[in-house]
This record gives structure tokens, C-alpha cells and sequence, in this order.
């Protein structure tokens, strides 16, 4: 074991020891924690703006590219953006001791199920140091440690954002070692060991990180890997609709998991919908790999598009490409989405609401939509003020993951005596009465 | 891959093909299916008595005990019970489709959140025959394709059964292929590697065999390997309750995982509360190995004992042993229960319910009980009809599941051509508008 590998587990164990009080904390401390940790990144703005000047100057002499250049800044706007973020958290409801379920189940025993933290949960994030304080957040509100390992290219300003999340929480009352943050790959990989420490693991970044940690714990890990998003145009599409969603979906932000990759047309609007929608998309500069069916019909509009080949339908470009496949019926949609998709989010584009309710029922997708955008994947549209990751599994949180998705729960049974033996033997029967929650 | 593994193979991808149209399935086409699975047994229960005869015969000859014959046999009681369980499943509310959130994110652009299927589930479970239909009901009904490994020594009795599941429920109309039977250990492993296929594995049976699934899938798993329960009796308990719960939650049943194993007593109450408890446990059959304090009390009262080394803090014994352990406070209580238990259930036995409180929000256990015995973590004593497992992990489900730790859920959002770019340019705000679900 390496002495990074050794610090890692410290720090795990010290949050692991943390996070049983935390889990008894009162709302009250937490919400004065995050209010501090808003004034205490106020108050260090000209210290956190120096570290994050450092950072960038070596992203540029290290030739980092323009857009990552851009996640990488943390200025005015970012800082203005995370406070109101936090000082929003700490004015939503408690997550943490939320009755969930009240059964009488004999006269005198009452079991309740109540919402608990998980425990300790391991982020490991990408470039934009934003992202520290916004995870930060979402587990101090929801009584978690949190291990937070960011990139290696915003070091400074991690450590920098880091010690006023640290240093106000602890001062507003919070268990000393509640938050780790760690900045190696080495620290990553003592983290994967550690799980006796850690109960949850959220990774993100390139689809193969995301693999490799899924593969490499034993620890439960929730995420994603690939984003193949589709969106399916039915025969009984609005027209007009079909070009906005398809559109947005594929070039409002490509570069991300929500993005579309695949576009399925019902075989009924090839010639009439599909050539307005690739007309629209390669303005917008989109190149369109094509199955036979669906390249005859754009080639006849004048639309340059190319072939595509089997591995098109798995493939996650994350650029300005979209694959284009026909289709029989939306039967023969849904199945390519379950058999190429990676059920994150996929979309149909139709006036008719029995093949929305089938594709609903169907796919088997975190976010199934009809006639919108699948760039609303996202954990602040959805309303849950931020998100920790997107969750593509069907265990646990699935889609945006925010203060529900870090939460679990614990059943409480009080009793006056109450044994099992009475009931085995007939003396005593369960009425199983279901109460309302408190 | 042997032939077993391919068998396997084929049968968990047919399980997944049917998964999607039982998940989109009617509660009405469900709940028919579990009364024909009900009345196919009863027309079958010659066939099914035989092959369990068929069963007991070849565990006599080979010696089993009589703890394991009495699980193995399924006669006309466990018949009744088992269609009583099935008829009461297909009269409780459809788990499915329940609407959990219903958000307007914007002006005419509404986000629900809809219980479904996990999608097919493996699990692996021990000699008990009606274990099989148990289970398989809980899945129809939860709309679950399902693989079921039995115990080697059910082997007649568990297809006998299976064919009287599968049979009825397909001509109910249910999907063919919703349901597969294994039977052999080749069986478990080929299951393992089919994580395009299986989405949960619910493994039951020794802390060995539960480890090596853990261990040896990356698909989720969900169970317990280890159940080491405690009972603490506080300075401020009732000593006729701490008598009663500490007798049944160690002897009503020690072979499962729900005993206790372990009996953490405050110092206040060693000479008054222990030496009773102590009695009585002996008196019950149950041998004691203290620490030196608790040894102390008991041997003053004249009750035999023996010595606790550090392993028996960690030890299930799942027979008529008990560890005890003196402790200064209530947090040492906890600390103890943190550092050696399993997360399953414990109990404070105390009329103190500030001290109640602090042991339920710093135990990490699944139950967290207040004078009752630990006997009562159940499914079905816990109100949910039955049980699939218990899980001690803090994802997902956590304790007894039932037909809601069977179900997952997805997002569905509905638009009229929304797309994010007008969000992300200002010309549309979110309203985030919690909207009562129906």
C-alpha cells in the first residue's frame, strides 16, 4: 500500500467517524452550516480568485483548450452562482428524518421508516471547481461525508474552495473530517479499497473512468458511462416539433451525457419530416451518418449525409454527429433503444398519447419524454437544485441524483416488551394498521 | 462456458425479452395471473406432495437433520399458506405505475416520477420449497421477470412447483419466458456474468455463499451475508422487559439472522438486571461467554459462564450462545454496535426516551428498536406480505424487502416542443411548481 493510498484511508476512516454524528445533526446546524460556508467564500473571493489564476495559467501553458479553459474559471459568476446555490439549500426542507412510513403492527408496537443519510460518499468530478462546492453542499444538506476528489488541472482553486467549506462547517458546528478532499489518482484508487469507510461512490468524467471504477470496487457505485440519448420522430409527429427537440437535443450542449446521438424516424415521414429535420441540423453544422432508408430520402432533399456503419448505433459522439436509422413502427424504435441505448433519456416526438404511453412503458430509460428536449436531463431543470450525478442503474436513484438520491432510510420499532414468541404461539396477531406519518 | 452456463444464458435473456412486456403489463392481467398461480397449485397438490415425497425420501436416506427436513417439507398447511399468500398479494394495491412527484418545470412542460419494475431479478434461496412461490408472487405482482435457484435438496418439489407458476401465469397472459427455473451451482455461476441481462441479485443462504455472490458480480447485489443483532439493556430499563426481549430475540428462533447474537448491558444494571437476564437465558439452554465485568455479575449470582474473547464480539452463532458485555454508557453501547455488528437489527431496551433517541439516530442498522425483540425485522411481521431478503446496505432497500424494494421508477417528461435553449438564452424560467400527483 502507498503512503497515498494510506492517506486516502485516514481520511475516509475520519469521515466515517464524522458521519454518525453528522447523521444526528439537527437541521438547524446544517443550515447555519451552509449559510457560513456562503460568507466564508464571500469573504476569501480574493485568496479563491488567486488559486484558481494559478491554475489557469498552467491549464494555458499546458495548451488546455478554450472550452476547458472556460469549465475551469472560477470568477465573479461562478462565486455569485455557488452562494446562491448554497444559501437555496439551506433554505429547503430537511431531507433527514422525514417519516416515510407508520404501521401499527400490534396494539402498542409501532414501526416507523425514516429517512437517514447514507453515510460517506465518494465524488470523484471533473474540471470545474464549481462543481466542489455544489457536491459539498448537497451532502452537508443531506447529513453525508463526502470525500471530494476533483481534477488535477483546478488543484489550487479546489484547495483554495475546499478550506472554506472545511473550516466554516466545522466552526458552524459540524463533526470535524465530515468532508475529505483528495487529488491523486493514487487517492482514487485507495478510495476503491476502502469499504469498510466509504458506502456510496459517485464517479464522473470519461466514459472509460467511469468504467474502470465501476469495475474496480466493491463499493456500490451510481453513475453513468455512456449517454446515448435517442430521439424517436413517429409517424404521428408535429412537424415543427420534430426540428426544435431534435435540434436542441443534439447542439444545445453536445459535449454532454444528455445530448442526442441517435435520431430513429418512423418510415411513414421519411420523405416528409426527416429531410426539414436534417436540413435543420446540418446548418446548425451537424454531419448525419445514415442507414440506407434514411440516406435515399435525404439524399433526394440535396442533403449531404454519409453511411452509417453497425457501430454508429453505440456510439457516443459528443461532437457535432448524429446517427439516422428508419424505422417500421414504434415497436421497432423502442427495441433499438433498449438494445443500442444506455437508458439514460430518450425522447418520442408524436400528437399521438397511446405511442407516447407505450414508449413510456417501454423503454426501459431513467427519463422517457415526449415532444421535448433530452438537455432537460438535468438535476437543476428538474427542480432538485442541483445534482450529485445521473444515475442510469435501476437500483437506488436513477436519472439526477440530488438530496433524495442521498438519502436512505432506517426502520424504528418501539415497543413495550413486545416478544415474537406471543405471536408464534397465538397469543398475540398483528393488525398491520397503517397509520398517517408524522 | 459449459453447457450449463450457456442454459443459464439463455434462459436469463428470455427472462429480459419478457421483462419489457410485463412491466408494461395491467395490474387486472397481474392480479389474475397470482389466482390461477393459486388455483393451479391446489389442482396440482398430488403432483406437488409426490415430488416432494420424492425430496424428503432422498434427504432422509442422506441423513439430513431434523431442523432442515421440517423446512424441506411442503404439505397441505404450507399449500394453504402459500395460496392464502398469493390470494392476499393479488387483492393489495398495484405497486406499479403509482405516481411518486409531479413537477411543472415550466409553462406547459410537466415532470412525473412513476414506480416500475427493476426488470428481472435472480434470486438464489435455500431449501424451502414455498420460498419458490413466495418469491415468484412477490415478482408477478411488482411486474419482475424472475430467476429462481433452489436449494439442490428441493430439487422435484421446486419444478413440480415452477410448472404450476409458470404454466398458470402464462395462460393468465403473461409473458412466456417471465419466469426461469435453475437448479444447478454451474446454474449461479453462469448467472454472475449475465449483467446484460440480470438487473438485481437477491442471494440468500450462508455468510459464505452470500459473500462469494458479492464478490463475484458486477451486477447489483442485494442481501446480507452476516446477522449479528444486539440487545443493550440501558441503566434506565425495565428489568422484566430486559428479561422477556433478551430470551426471545436469542431463542425464539437462533438459526436466523434476525437473534441476537450479542447482549451489551449497562454497568449500572450488572448486579440487578444481568444476573436475571443471565438466569433465565440459561434456564432457556443458551450458554454465555462475558467479558470480565459481566463474568464478574453472573458468577456472583452463581450462573455458569465462560469467557468472551475479541473474535466472539464478531461470531453469529445462529445457535443456543451469547456473547455479554459490560459497557460504561449508552454511546459505548452504540460505538460497540457500529464497530461489530452487521447493520441488520439491534435493540435498546430502556424507559428512557431520550437515550431510545440517541441510539436510533447514531446505530447505522437497518432496525432500530426500542424494547422488542430484534425476532421482529420480517417482511411479513413488518407488514409487506413477505419478503424477498433483507438487505444491510444503505442503497436501495434497506431491511426487509417487499414489492416496494422490488420496484425502481423513471421520469417521464411531457412538452409541447420545449427545447433547453430558450432557457439557457432567457426567454423561458423555470416555475419548479410542485404539483399534487394523482
Amino acid at each position: 500500500m502507498s503512503k497515498e493510498e494510506r492517506d486516502a484511508g485516514m481520511i475516509a476512516r475520519a469521515a466515517k467517524q464524522a458521519s454518525y454524528a453528522l447523521a444526528a445533526s439537527s437541521a438547524e446546524v446544517r443550515g447555519r452550516a451552509l449559510l457560513a460556508v456562503a460568507d466564508a467564500l464571500e469573504a476569501r473571493r480574493e485568496a479563491i480568485f488567486a488559486a484558481n489564476a494559478i491554475d489557469l495559467e498552467t491549464a494555458r501553458r499546458e495548451g488546455l483548450a478554450a472550452p476547458a479553459l472556460k469549465r475551469l474559471r472560477f470568477d465573479e459568476g461562478k462565486l455569485r452562482d455557488v452562494c446562491k446555490g448554497l444559501r437555496e439549500l439551506a433554505a429547503m426542507d430537511d431531507p433527514i428524518g422525514h417519516e416515510q412510513l407508520r404501521t401499527e403492527l400490534a396494539d402498542g408496537l409501532v414501526l416507523t421508516r425514516v429517512a437517514c443519510p447514507i453515510g460517506v460518499v465518494g465524488v470523484i468530478f471533473e474540471s470545474r471547481p464549481d462543481a466542489l462546492i455544489q457536491i459539498g453542499g448537497l451532502c452537508l444538506k443531506s447529513g453525508n461525508a463526502v470525500l471530494l476528489k476533483g481534477g488535477r488541472e483546478a488543484l489550487h482553486s479546489n484547495a483554495a474552495l475546499f478550506a472554506a467549506l472545511e473550516e466554516a462547517s466545522v466552526e458552524a458546528g459540524l463533526p470535524q473530517g465530515w468532508a475529505g478532499l483528495l487529488t491523486t489518482r493514487e487517492d482514487v484508487n485507495g478510495m476503491l479499497k476502502m469499504d469498510d469507510a466509504i458506502d456510496l461512490i459517485i464517479p464522473r468524467g470519461s466514459n472509460a473512468f467511469v468504467r474502470y471504477i465501476m469495475e474496480n470496487s466493491r463499493i456500490p457505485v451510481l453513475g453513468h458511462s455512456d449517454g446515448i440519448c435517442h430521439v424517436y420522430i413517429d409517424s404521428a409527429c408535429d412537424a415543427e416539433t420534430a426540428v426544435r427537440v431534435t435540434v436542441d437535443a443534439k447542439t444545445q450542449y453536445p459535449a454532454v451525457c444528455n445530448a442526442a446521438e441517435t435520431l430513429l424516424v418512423h418510415r411513414d415521414v421519411l420523405e416528409t419530416v426527416l429531410p426539414g429535420v436534417a436540413k435543420a441540423l446540418v446548418e446548425a453544422g451537424v454531419a448525419l451518418r445514415c442507414d440506407a432508408r434514411a440516406q435515399r430520402a435525404v439524399a433526394a432533399a440535396g442533403i449531404p449525409c454519409s453511411a452509417a456503419a453497425e457501430e454508429d448505433w453505440r456510439t457516443e459522439y459528443l461532437d457535432y454527429v448524429i446517427s439516422v436509422r428508419a424505422v417500421d413502427s414504434v415497436d421497432e424504435a423502442i427495441a433499438h433503444i433498449n438494445r443500442y441505448g444506455s437508458h439514460h433519456t430518450d425522447c418520442i416526438v408524436t400528437e399521438d398519447d397511446a405511442a407516447a404511453q407505450r414508449f413510456f412503458a417501454l423503454v426501459d430509460s431513467a427519463g422517457v419524454y415526449q415532444n421535448c428536449s433530452t438537455r432537460f436531463a438535468d438535476g437543476y431543470r428538474y427542480g432538485f437544485g442541483a445534482e450529485v450525478g445521473v444515475a442510469t442503474g435501476k437500483i437506488h436513484a436513477r436519472g439526477p441524483m440530488g438530496l433524495e438520491g442521498l438519502c436512505s432510510y432506517k426502520y424504528i420499532l418501539r415497543g413495550h416488551g413486545d416478544i415474537v414468541a406471543d405471536f408464534a404461539q397465538g397469543r398475540r396477531a398483528f393488525t398491520h394498521k397503517r397509520l398517517p406519518t408524522r
